[in-house]
């Protein structure tokens, strides 16, 4: 009996270290937190290269800033034609609003910002708590 | 020993019973996946209650087009005013582009578009799949 209760102790620790290994993904995307939805236009005059470091650069952020709980990036593929000449979103995801504001004065941030810059035509931001 | 590896096999069970019902969730958030962003920007006078309708509407889809496999919403909450005046984004995701092909004409969603028009100014849509 007491070999019993061992095992059902070491599984029960188990089970609880594999739900916690599996929040951070959970935890980015449960109703409540708080998206940052951004899309570019660059300029006709940015070369594929520039546009990469700009993809790589946006993309190295969430290891520099660590108030991100989330981050994805694509480029437009809807053939409904509502683009606006837009071709890139990354979307961002944080905990709370606090996120946010210490993101955009964040010195990787800026940095990234006078990066993108000059090759920038247009630039589409929308945040939003997320509700199902 | 035998009712040792008896609880044993019940708590292996557990977890992966456990894990198994926390998929849904991980599923619409996997790299890979196709997400479509639309936003709106509701016309001056679009009053409180048909905005209502139309977030009531766009929420109503996933429970009627069964090729949704994530979906949420909210309003726009940035500090930044890159905006352009639109204020609600809708987020859904598909497992792949397939799902687009069917949502877009599927009748509920044609019946949404039709109740939509009367009161919308302007709208924005980006499909990307979902990269890391």
């Amino acid at each position: 009996m007491k070999s019993t209760l061992r095992t059902f102790a070491f599984s029960l620790a188990a089970i609880l270290t594999l739900t916690s290994t599996m929040t951070p993904t959970a935890t980015a995307n449960e109703p409540g937190v708080y998206r940052h939805a951004v899309f570019f236009k660059f300029k006709d005059t940015a070369t594929p290269a520039q546009i990469k470091d700009l993809e790589d650069g946006f993309r190295a952020l969430p290891s520099k800033i660590d108030v991100v709980t989330g981050f994805e990036w694509g480029t437009n593929v809807s053939p409904e034609n509502l683009n606006d000449g837009f071709t890139h979103c990354f979307f961002v995801t944080f905990k709370d609003k606090a996120g946010i504001d210490i993101y955009i004065p964040h010195p990787a941030h800026k940095a990234f910002v006078d990066l993108l810059k000059p090759q920038l035509d247009k630039v589409f931001v929308l945040d939003y708590v997320a509700q199902k």
